[in-house]
């Protein structure tokens, strides 16, 4: 394949999240590009944040290894420690099991893009700010383990 | 981690290619950020081609995804079925398993830098254009088999 046909691979801004923590991720439009070029051994999602927008409610993976790098425009990386503006070329790391939670959210006047890869396996993981967490079924549910009801992470 | 401290992991450019197979990659300066930012479900690399340089002798791997965005300058992407330029953005993907191999060479009079994901578990993999192939074991040997000697593909 010689490069990857961005424009062939849908792109979607569908979210699990229970309301009404999907509504700070509604200008997040992605298109999965691991199963539509054949890779099965990690998953790389190609993301553009409208302004204003978040990458996601602030979280973690317990089972996951995530990377991102910064494509283009810039958005601000919130962990427990602070914030860090990403600007094009800037790169991240979130090994798995660290309860330091992080997400993106663009607050400039532009759109921005970056790139991110999910390796692992899936054994659940948790939202910093809110009371949320995610299953290794994929499901989400309050801290206590109450489900939230029929919503699903999407694939 | 707010954002990965590229100058504070070391740059290399070494190889275990067997003469005189290494004398292309002499430009190739790369940093693994995998190990260095604790990750370990797949693998990172961060590399810068010279001008001139190529990013690997033309391979495939049978047994590990690949995944490659550009980030500055532009190289040339050497496949089977021919050669494309990739710009800033542009992203390519490499299923395990296909032996049409692929590479990169910066044809231009700049530097050119990307990022690449790798994937899986190495069960090796060939070389398209020279009697290379690598195996499970991290060593290099001729498409007969017959090993090159003391070379040994860096970690």
């Amino acid at each position: 394949m010689p490069k990857v046909d961005l424009d062939a691979i849908e792109q979607v801004n569908r979210t699990g999240y229970p309301p009404p923590f999907d509504e700070q991720v509604g200008g997040r439009w992605y298109r999965r590009l691991a199963p539509a070029t054949g890779l099965s051994d990690f998953g790389v999602s190609h993301v553009t944040l409208k302004p204003g927008s978040w990458s996601s409610q602030r979280h973690w993976h317990n089972g996951e290894d995530e990377f991102l790098v910064m494509l283009d425009g810039e958005a601000v990386l919130v962990e427990d420690d602070g914030r860090t503006v990403l600007r094009p070329g800037d790169c991240a790391s979130w090994p798995k099991g660290s309860t330091n939670g992080h997400h993106l959210i663009n607050e400039s006047a532009h759109d921005c893009t970056f790139v991110v890869i999910g390796g692992g396996t899936n054994t659940g993981g948790g939202y910093s700010d809110i009371d949320l967490i995610f299953t290794p079924q994929g499901t989400y549910a309050h801290r206590d383990g109450t489900p939230y009801g029929g919503t699903k992470r999407p694939g």
